[in-house]
């Protein structure tokens, strides 16, 4: 965990914020590799529930939102955690974290648990007063319920069918840990897939299987990934099934997404808070109904995360010990570096005509910098997949030396068969 | 311009906010068109700015944010609009949008103007004091300034280059307005140039000319398209130069990005804030500089209603009236339908192998139902450039018909021949 922490730091995927002004409340950035990292997690989900199928459409709901839909949803009421206070020094803790013992300064004076909603509240407009409050949204699930109606009307799709959306949450966490695990503002890939409620059981299953396959397909090793089940008495009181995909953590195993069966109750929610019906309209039976959710539900950041640790090896190339990130290529934040031999005035040009190349299929590096060994090293550390070398002989033979992170094998491409054959190691 | 806004609402590009619950204070959400549309122009603009370029690397910052950025920065003090009260109804004013008449009741009752900062102010933690509070950022430029040692390090750049970041912003405007050109929440899509004093002109001069090159080539016209320079006493006080790039909306020409040369202003703000020092060192003069920035800032949000209006076309085919939107390839929610002549027991399968083939290199809509020049018409009424339609035909001699938006000719390719000639006929 702390080499990837280390590694994370030096190279360049996370900062913590403002960390110029001491950081700032477990927050973080996520830097020039960190970036391509996270965007590549996300579009190979979005590419997956979405691009690939044409039985779910995404959205995009808005950050600042309305307290009549967390009224509705029941996060006003509900979506809090137990919080007391030490009257000897005025520190705040969750009730359910602590012995009835402030750990600040050991009193036992505490005040009873108090309801503290996690939601961020803010204003939207010139006033602070009841009319403009608004909330930042704890979860992009409820953009999907509260838009059913138009994306049945704008696309004219029946169930079974999907809402994907992937973007930022914000949870007031009185204790966000374990690195970007739990952070007060994340980002989530959410999907609502809304059936005929006598197809729930079976959508959830399809569902289940799906999602762990997409974590296997891209790297996680079978035996980091499990699937737990919710017990009844765990359960969130709208969901008639829960199942958890979880990462084997340096701390042992924990959630990266959760995959519910949420029946009709959101959409009801939102039907009896609004008044209007949000149904669906079967031919087969002639009747309207109100179809059942099945949600898998996963956290952007996180995954990012349980892709590092599982990507994460040491191991012995020529006698040298090395870092190397076995990162799926999808997922690589470079695909391919190009790295001319030496800084030489001839073989420069040619190495940016070949970067030139390559730049409009792969995200590429591009670095001239040190020994040869020392750049393969610093590749294979944030988990590029593939080397183009430009050498003296290359200004000859108009060829160049493809370089593979897991094996180290080494061959000679020409230079007008690169494009196909990187695409080919790549995404084939 | 309503034509556009009503064509976003029936064919689900983009819906007000929480609509089930009467709308929320000028908030949109991108429905399943706009989500691809919004995705397309955030890509295109990564893609020319980081993937296409090895002197930029990317950002992804918080959007939480420390308030010792924004004292540093200036927003806290600076970034404000003049507000009075009318003491006779108490409704809150622009100072500068009324003529010291209340528009609602007619009272010239007003109180003095006060500075009401535009910030979005929450807390986080779980006490509501001075120590908790944080603010949604209202640009994403500042987390590439205080981000600025941290890149050097991890990626050891040196100028001329650049950091670029696409994220949400937040802005509590009195008067949203235009539909999505001006809203509370909106997406910047930012890059932070960092150059040698001296090349400062000459890399503004490129900027302009770069950005001017991309909206040109992603299709706004040249005459709905122009440059207009900053007068010297309308320049920021951080601004030694800006150029804002113009698109002529319905309301008239208003701005889609500004370029600005910042000086050294904002780094040498968070040196002076933060006593570290954020310089370069400079291998020729053998001296340490602080370089100074120039700045494209462009909105995603109203990027994507220009390329709109620019796309938005009624014409003639086969003397029959339809709307069309010429969008450019890249940009097009779905780059291809895929359309079966019929709802046939036969031709569906087929269609959907054909479906699978493209599906991994392009985003596909699938339609069967109504007619097949009714399906055309509304694939040309949200921009796909293609429809590849599956006949009976096709099920003796394995070949499709493409036929095109913009010239509505159709041809007849081989199903195994497809990715290719589609992948041509979009992306070459
Ligand atoms: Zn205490
Ligand atoms: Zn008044």
């Amino acid at each position: 965990m702390e080499k990837v922490v280390n590694l994370c730091k030096r190279r360049g995927f996370i900062f913590p914020s403002a960390e110029l002004y001491g950081g700032f409340r477990s927050t973080y950035d996520y830097g020039p590799l960190g970036v391509l990292l996270l965007r590549n997690v996300k579009d190979a989900w979005w590419r997956s529930m979405v691009q690939l199928r044409d039985d779910v459409v995404g959205l995009d709901a808005a950050i600042l939102s309305s307290p009549r839909i967390w009224e509705a949803s029941g996060h006003l009421a509900n979506f809090t955690d137990p919080l007391v206070d030490c009257r000897q020094c005025h520190e705040r803790w969750r009730a359910d974290k602590i012995d009835g013992v402030c750990p600040s300064c050991g009193s036992t004076d505490l005040t009873e648990p108090r309801a503290f909603n996690l939601m961020f509240k803010t204003h939207a407009g010139p006033v602070e007063d009841e009319a403009t409050v608004c909330y930042l949204r704890p979860e992009t699930a409820q953009g999907m319920f509260v838009n059913f109606l138009q994306v049945l009307q704008t696309t004219r799709k029946k169930p079974p069918f999907g809402i994907a959306q992937v973007g930022k949450s914000f949870r007031n966490e009185i204790t966000p840990q374990n690195f970007v695990f739990r952070t007060r503002e994340f980002e989530q890939m959410e999907l609502e897939f809304f059936v005929p409620p006598a197809e729930a059981d079976q959508w959830f299953a399809y569902w289940t299987a799906e999602r762990l396959r997409w974590y296997r397909e891209l790297g996680i090793p079978e035996d980091r990934l499990r699937l737990r089940q919710h017990e009844p008495e765990e359960l969130a009181h709208y969901a008639k099934a829960t199942a958890d995909v979880e990462f084997l953590f340096p701390w042992g195993w924990d959630e990266l997404e959760g995959i519910a069966n949420r029946t009709d109750y959101d959409l009801k929610a939102h039907s009896a808070a609004s008044g209007e019906k949000l149904e669906v309209f079967d031919p087969q039976t002639q009747e309207r109904y109100v179809p059942w959710v099945i949600e898998p539900a996963a956290g952007a950041t996180r995954t990012m995360m349980a892709f590092l640790l599982a990507a994460y090896q040491e191991d012995e190339v020529g006698g040298e010990r090395r870092t190397v990130l076995r990162l799926h290529p999808r997922l690589a934040p470079y695909q391919v570096a190009v790295l001319p031999l030496s800084k030489h005035e001839r073989l420069v040009p040619l190495a940016r005509e070949v970067l030139g190349l390559l730049q409009p299929v792969a995200m590429c590096d591009f670095d001239v910098t040190q020994s040869i060994g020392r750049r393969y090293r610093r590749q294979d550390e944030v988990g590029t997949p593939l080397c183009v070398t430009v050498d003296f002989e290359s200004l000859e033979d108009r060829a160049v030396t493809i370089r593979d992170r897991d094996t180290t094998e080494q061959v000679r491409v020409a230079i007008d068969q690169l494009v196909p054959e990187v695409c080919r190691r790549l995404f084939a």
